[in-house]
């Protein structure tokens, strides 16, 4: 299979904040926006995979910033890394002001995604090939983050992550 | 405040799988599973500390198992442990076979919520005193989770971040 | 088919009234009230069925709490009484205050639910045997409940309702 | 208060049965009819009334006739009888078939809303004169029915609901 | 196949502007009233053609009024003009007020739907034979404005739209 | 106030269709692509006015092809003229075929929309300058279509129409 770049599965999802997915503050529920980034996530995953694409992790999301109801909320998913029949997707979700139109970072998510066939098995996916400065060092915090998931299941034992136990030393 | 027990956030959300929520594969979107157990976890905020609450973060969530159409999602929620104006939650989450009864565990999670005041700032909450092996251990390992959300955010240095670091040793 | 019990089937919903789910006076629609009760209701038949199960009937239903905006609402359901291929179920609708925690009864209903095969048709479902005084006070009810509905839909003669008839002598 | 006649009040709500309101067996939701029933009989409320109005009471509702995906659903409400404050809406529930066009009643269904200020206190309604040999024999049952609602909330000593005992006897 | 009327197809939706449905403004959101009027259209369009049917195209619609939330819409739909397989539905949207009953024309609609067969390719439909002075002015209408789309799609030369022509002569 | 390029208005709505959004083909409803156009268009309108903005109108939108459950749906929308205080939108619709990739369009559809401030009283929004050949074709487009909305609201003589008359000569 020929590699791809992030760009090949860049995807912008804009949409407002309706009034009947907010909570007690007015603003956007976690679990609304939570929802939303995996519908986006789902289609990068999908156009760099060219196949059927299911959830199977998300990896801890920061809620830093509260998004109003009547918010403009865009998210945009790239392809982060792929493995061998799963992908990292890498969100950033902006939110930008009505009357100055500052774009301003809402949070950032990571969810991981399992290309499948129609019985629902794994399949192979393309490798990816990092562009931008921002897309390597995302790239390669994907190995320490999947080495982290591992120890975390159980899967691995901690002293072989070994990217992942630099960062403690 | 007086600290409360585990047993004192218990939150069930028993609910079927529509077939508005579901993939390609016919079985629960994740996205969705996502929201539900956002609702969950902040009831459960809500009963520890009696406050409006709102999602600060959800940690890392595997979707081990798929979930079918028409399957009945039993979501239980307990707090694992209070820090200062936060709360951690541990969701379960089962399904059952219509025919045989037999439940299975399809996935954990942990959210983090906040409690705050009419105006959005953080109040204290009551501490949480566990009770079962269960809670015990899971109130042990929050603090670890707690030290990598830290660390991964870049507001505490890996070295000081002592309970975590014995993990790797 | 061995008898069961009622804890056997039941079932907890609890979650949240959301925005979208209030009229002009931000109180829980009647309607969705009545849309939750009947999936948890749902849930309750299959658990003591083990079939598919389809609504037959809802049974005087009284609102007597309004439900405001932002509540934690618990729906608990139980069946109260199996006939030969339909089950009995009733529901409690409890509120609680977000700051003392206090629980207060909301409403009640009851539905019932018939059990059938793939194609559609009645299926025969376990009998059912009452443990607290309050489920077999329920119990005993179901019968007099299920003369009514005969009278009312003109199958059944106001006179062989011997049960029903004894509360007007 | 000028009195009103049925035909003031009637509501149609017509619309589809869509594929996510639909149970396994592809026949529309018992719980989505109910909440349907409500907004249509809110509508005749409140068209009577010309108030703001709530669901007091859902009466027996039985499901005859299952309703399959993709049905033309039409909801006809009328007042039936008014109280002091409270209105008995009647629900006519037609579905017909795509080919030949022919109507089916599904089922019926009674409510109670009562009308409301500002603040939620129950205000006086016009009384109701019944025109047609339905509207007359549905606004003498209604009376029958307040009484047998007020027997089962005990708030009416059966031997004094001199309109329903004649039935038994 | 024998012609039909406009009454035949007449279809009435009405329904309440839920708080899920508004604009910052507290109005109907256009993008929900363009759903209803389409369902409504194509109960309209399947009453008149007892086939299955699709949305060809939305003529220009104008949204004159706003319609604050808390209102009682109502949609009526009837054919019309029909050609050999598709049909041109015409809508008009009321809103009435609560306490005065005053019903108000909020806006006109235009959709044409097209009948096709279980495969989706065309059939042919009755033709519709208008009856009151109303019905025949929309029925002569209905032509030029099928000049006007296939002139603004290309597939119609501006000199051959002989009756729309007339209009700017 | 600075003239913007359509550039600035760009909007993006990347997203899926659900099972709950589709006809009996199993393709997306007519009116739920409405509706999410109308979002979209909303978000261009709010991004080159900077201000409240209410659907004006929708012009002609045909559904040329039909969009199936499962699809990629991408709608883009930009402003193609601006004219005192209100806005046209022009949209593109495009799904993409999830196995090869190719992206075809599906539709094309065009909303107006008018900004007002907080009473909801229009306010005046900025001129627009077209850049690429695209751009400018609709810019002047545009025109034609304001004369013809306003022909067909009575607001205008046909003979006083110029641009719009030219076409039929």
């Amino acid at each position: 299979m020929t590699p791809k770049h992030p760009i090949d599965s860049l995807t912008i999802l804009t949409d407002l904040v309706l009034p009947s997915e907010t909570n007690p503050l007015n603003n956007l529920f976690g679990g609304e926006l939570l929802a939303r980034m995996d519908r986006a996530a789902s289609i990068a995953a999908r156009r760099h995979s060219r196949r059927i694409v299911v959830t199977a992790s998300v990896n801890h999301v920061a809620f830093n910033r509260s998004i109003p109801l009547g918010s403009v909320v865009t998210i945009e998913a790239k392809i982060s890394r792929a493995f061998s029949t799963s992908m990292e997707i890498f969100l950033d979700v902006w939110i930008e002001d009505r009357e100055s139109g500052t774009k301003m970072k809402a949070n950032e998510a990571i969810y991981t995604f399992v290309a499948v066939n129609e019985t629902g098995n794994p399949v192979e996916v393309p490798q990816l090939v990092p562009e931008t400065e921002e897309e390597k060092s995302r790239y390669d915090a994907a190995l320490r983050r999947k080495q982290l998931s591992l120890v975390l299941a159980g899967k691995m034992n901690p002293h072989d992550a070994t990217e992942l136990k630099a960062l403690f030393m």
